[in-house]
């Protein structure tokens, strides 16, 4: 990361040793994001212009009159009861099992979840295996705990991936329209999964956020509902800690976010909550609240898939007419982002970076995804928060981007 | 902590390792906070009836009408940059040196600056002074980063204390009526403590959540605004990060709180707190700045400040009448709690705890408040939740479990 102690006045102590870690482009292309004259398909950001601001004012109004006080106090560490409660029947119903409130803490977000299990879980060098290429926050909200990482790159069978699960505190994976990929794993890869954790012993963080943003089909059953599937009696009892928001179907603004597991893992995750916070806002999970009651997301949903659909497509088709010669990459059939492979190993992402910000267009680079930060062949690109036509002019200025660079390069080798 | 694997399923991984530290009562009182029939004198919350429900609601909706979906973005790392100019115009006010939007990050709450610091600064073994007895949640915060303790009991000149402050990496302190003894720290104090923080080139952090309950006379300048005057020039470049608060002055449930700092702490602490929780509600902080800017805060904290006294008083005299056999307090100048330390070694408030609970009433033992566990002479009373009548009868059944605590001792030394 690029903050050190060079910045700070001189004589004052280190900061800790997870700042020495970590890969600046993540901080450059934060920087990037405030800039008007810049499109950037890099965050991973919502519509704006999508966001209900009606019902959720409407909603704000009618959680203040219906609660009162109690929305305003910090709350119980694991959160609204009656929310807890509303997150637990849509578990059940979307599973089978039975689950109660017991099995249910709210989060600033699922980001907060992902930090939370990693104080709980993770001491120095101990093991994570994680979906390959993986989740960047979640590199992030680990890096202070030092852990090691394995891949899960759903070769199952290879050797040492037993032993390798065995060891490991959790597995991580986002098996819904995969972030940085866009994959949607296959039910036949989430059984063989569930088999292999089960065997081992060990946790299963199953992080959800794109279920909300089925472009293409259905998702089918999480591994959650696989695992309740398998076992449907009883209180839930099993290795799945499954992490869900508001965040994609609503608004990220509310900071709404979830972790569902069985009662022991989540009394332990609320101990780890409230020395981090106290408490989540117990207003905001009101005025959630208001809003899974009304039904809302029924009608909602389907206008923000729509619109994302378009766009996605509309990434897609620029993409075949001017990136085609040097990127492949699969329509994803969910979520928010187009993988795009280079196909020649002469692209290095990172480099190629620094010339579509010359361009005034911004991508993230592979390597961020990479807890080794070696992967240097594909670009994650985002496709939500920008309109058809803004996508179109990004993709022509990509276009440029990759020029400028091959010309350099070629240039450089003479 | 009573959280261990046993409550887990066998044959999970182990969870991280402080969850072998820590103190059980902690978890044991949280426990009794829902229940009906026992008055809890030992939460630190403020009046829930006096909130003010209305002027939120109201606030509420100028906000969304204000931001639109600016307020229901993810918005930046560091908050709201209008709050942040809101709070670094404050600070200017109160301390007459220069700071900008680049020197607040807004939190979760106070507490979540607590975890950041504690992120940005400590690894396994690194030193915090910290005042001592401390607030609780400070240690909670810090527990999961394994720091050593050093304690700050303002007996400055004492041998190695010059020694500690070289090898800490902050020094903490809430000097505005202090948790759980509510002191005042003198300003001549704060002033030798900052000479010794200059001097040893570490940092201070001031926690200032009850900086707005000050019930008798005023609270003085802050040691932000001590470290100003002494150096008045320029954009603020000192060693005090400085956590301020709306849980005390308006309500909890916003979760609003505020780090004030010198910009490369802040840069770095935002680095913190993205891999955290990528960022606080956007819609509670533009909540909380229709609240700051209409001026509220000036005809709201005087009315809690008289609700605050009058109960304060009431708790007093109460506790004369029934406690003053075997306990002896300062009347505290503003804040929430009475420090209540035995006049006799014979009492220990790790076991009369268990007796008040008998007697249905609860405080916080002073052992949680000592890094090592060990202090057992003393009880944190809270007077701003209960109305004075409910304040008077948990006196007397503290009285009924003093009674019953020394009849059970003498039986058993019999």
């Amino acid at each position: 990361m690029a903050i050190s102690n060079a910045q700070l006045p001189a004589a004052r102590p280190a900061l800790s040793q997870w700042f020495k870690s970590g890969n600046s482009i993540t901080q450059q292309f934060m920087a990037i994001g405030g800039r008007a004259d810049i499109i950037s398909l890099a965050g991973g950001l919502p519509a704006a212009e999508l966001y209900p601001v009606d019902a959720i004012a409407a909603a704000s109004e009618r959680a203040l009159k219906r609660w009162g006080a109690v929305a305003l106090e910090y709350g119980s560490v694991e959160g609204l009861p009656a929310l807890r409660q509303a997150i637990a029947e849509r578990v059940m119903a979307s599973t089978g099992r039975r689950f109660g409130p017991e099995n249910v803490l709210l989060t600033t977000g699922a980001m907060q979840g992902l930090d939370l299990i990693g104080k709980a879980l993770i001491d120095p060098g101990d093991l994570i295996v994680n979906q390959f290429p993986t989740y960047l926050g979640a590199l992030d909200a680990w890096r202070p705990r030092h852990p090691r990482y394995e891949r899960l790159d759903w070769c199952l069978q290879r050797p040492g991936f037993d032993l390798a699960l065995r060891q490991a505190k959790f597995v991580y994976t986002v098996p819904n329209y995969s972030n940085p990929t866009g994959v949607l794993v296959s039910q036949a890869e989430r059984a063989a999964l569930l088999d292999k954790v089960l065997e081992a012993g060990t946790w299963l963080v199953e992080d959800d956020p794109y279920l909300p943003l089925q472009l293409d089909g259905e998702a089918g059953p999480s591994i959650l509902a696989a695992h309740a599937a398998r076992y449907p009696d009883g209180a839930y009892d099993g290795p799945v800690i499954y992490l869900g928001t508001l965040s994609k179907s609503l608004v990220p603004g509310l900071r709404v976010g979830w972790i569902v597991a069985e009662a022991g893992m989540i009394a332990t995750l609320a101990l780890a909550k409230q020395s981090t916070d106290i408490s989540s806002s117990m207003f905001t999970q009101a005025v959630a609240l208001e809003l899974l009651e009304s039904g809302f997301e029924a009608t909602h949903i389907p206008r923000i898939v729509a619109a994302y659909r378009e766009r996605r497509d509309a990434l897609c088709a620029a993409a075949s007419r001017h990136l085609g010669e040097w990127f492949e990459w699969d329509i994803p059939p969910g979520g928010m982002f187009v993988w795009m492979r280079a196909k020649s190993s002469e692209i290095d992402t990172n480099e190629l970076y620094n010339c579509a910000l010359e361009e005034k267009v911004a991508f993230v680079p592979s390597s961020v995804f990479d807890p080794d930060g070696a992967l240097n062949s594909a670009m994650r690109v985002n496709f939500t928060r920008s309109s058809p036509e803004v996508l179109a002019e990004g993709v022509r200025r990509l276009e440029r981007a990759v020029q400028r660079y091959l010309g350099r390069r070629s240039g450089r080798g003479a």
